[in-house]
């Protein structure tokens, strides 16, 4: 097959090269050989392999920017990225043409992120930060998380990481899927229906779950306001997930007592948004799933697992469902 | 026994409670049965007490303002921190009694710190801090902490509590101590003499040993220098442990990544001390090892049973060695 990996020159953060392509390919056995390779960072780039492309392996961001139309043989778009939001209602994928995501890839690393951030949390580490930033000393006292309450929206490849460490140190995990089926690393599962009666017992409100027009503002006022006040939030999802100005307001308010924030509604926060001083706020610039060792192999090994897939006549494994938007 | 708690009203932080004594006391058994108890705020309370005080519960900081020559009959001083160095070289302890302190309480929560710290120095969170200051929004690399090497100065309570969890995330942690006898929770242990050779190699440097004359500052500028630039900094034990001003410039030159500095040379730390504007440094307030659901039942538990060691001719298990300091 020809298969098209486009970066635009703007945008790469984690490079995917050729190297590693052709080393995954190798892993991969029979499925990985025998394609045609093209690497594009323009537009004329895109266009000249257009013609006889039949995978394009990129960001949703950069699919976005590309006209799929003239790519008439175009089969499967490989995602490098589990978030596919920047392509909702994903009304430029030409029909018949397979979108998939690399879900999954992102578990053992989110999962140690979620324990840092519900560890800083329980610690009080925004509010070190912002008495830090003040030179003020003030002692508060903690202690083990053992025992506390963590709600994570979302139990896939993020939310799944996150509850297996919090597990290791026996957080009571609560999990919030579709449907209430139970999960190994989860003490309990319940609905997005049951999050209002879920939220006044929670310690920690771990966001990690894909952004649609279903779960855009999940967290708002209302359940903000249903939050204890010593609760805490993170959001490794995406910044869509919050109403970044009400956290904002119930940050500064003391209504909760703290966040640590990956994911912003603007990316990268502008210059003078009030998110850069809200109090007890600890922000990182939507870091908190990158794996740069592991993540292009994994993101490529999970291609020809797709590719295998298709081969056998079953679904690939991470094939994104336009009507739920993951 | 007439055993005497006292706690100075400028000092408590962890109040400790006649109920939470006779709590203690009561799941002790017989050793905790009999005793008179006196509590003191002041040093009138203390005068009060001493002719017929045979135990003193307190913190070091409040045993140094006590005037032990007006307790004849005291056997036994209990400290309720696990480090002593307030009270070194030990000449204001009358001969014959005995110094305890609380090693091993602080276990749980310390190696709760020791692991979120080194997963924040992992995803550059102290240079994040730093951003977050600057309103800069920069995207940095990291990954999973597995294979990365921790080394830890001290593997009594402290050290041994993060090794521990440092293992969970598959770190590679090396044990510096007191001779090279192997520690359970380390993959290698070696001595002091070693450090030197060690620091080329490490990742996260974690101090977690007693203050003495020989420890004193242990991470002075010449050892700074042997840390590779992206290894990063831990203080669980004593600020005196490190050449403050030395890190401080180390830092500020970005000649290590970041640290995380739980203790300081001076506490609170003064105003206008320019460690509170050192670069990629995150400054919690001495709240490493607190652990208040826990803290004084375990303290008092470890009472009870160095008393019942006395009562049966054995060592207790936390007495103080004035040679060595701890």
């Amino acid at each position: 097959m020809h298969i098209h990996i486009h970066e635009f020159a703007d945008s790469p953060f984690l490079k995917l090269t050729a190297a590693e392509f052709h080393e995954a390919a190798a892993l991969a056995g029979a499925i990985g050989q025998g394609h045609s390779l093209t690497m594009g960072v323009t537009l004329d780039d895109f266009a000249a392999a257009a013609p006889t492309m039949e995978v394009l392996i990129a960001t949703p961001g950069a699919v976005r920017r590309l006209d799929l139309t003239r790519a008439p043989r175009l089969r499967i778009i490989q995602s490098t990225a589990a978030g596919v939001d920047a392509l909702v209602p994903f009304d430029m994928i030409p029909a018949g043409v397979k979108l998939l995501n690399n879900r999954g890839v992102h578990a053992d690393r989110a999962g140690e992120f979620a324990i840092m951030a519900m560890l800083m949390l329980a610690a009080h580490m925004p509010r070190f930060a912002t008495d830090q930033r003040a030179h003020r000393w003030h002692r508060r006292p903690s202690g083990v998380v053992a025992g506390r309450r963590a709600t994570i929206v979302g139990v896939g490849g993020l939310g799944g990481g996150a509850a297996r460490r919090a597990r290791q140190f026996r957080i009571h995990v609560t999990g919030i899927r579709n449907g209430d089926a139970p999960h190994p690393d989860c003490d309990e599962t319940r609905t997005i229906g049951d999050l209002d009666a879920v939220l006044p017992g929670t310690d920690f409100l771990l966001l990690a779950c894909p952004l649609t027009p279903a779960t855009r503002h999940l967290l708002d006022a209302r359940r903000i306001g249903l939050l204890p006040r010593h609760a805490g939030v993170i959001n490794i999802g995406r910044g869509g997930l919050v109403d970044q100005p009400a956290l904002v307001a119930a940050l500064n308010a003391e209504e909760i007592a703290g966040a640590v924030l990956d994911v912003f509604a603007e990316e990268p926060i502008p210059p003078g948004d009030p998110v850069w001083e809200a109090r007890n706020l600890v922000i990182t610039p939507h870091i908190s799933s990158d794996d740069p060792d592991h993540y292009n192999a994994a993101t490529l090994a999970m291609f020809f697992a797709n590719l295998t897939a298709l081969a056998e006549g079953r679904e690939p494994g991470t094939v994104v469902d336009f009507e739920k938007g993951y």
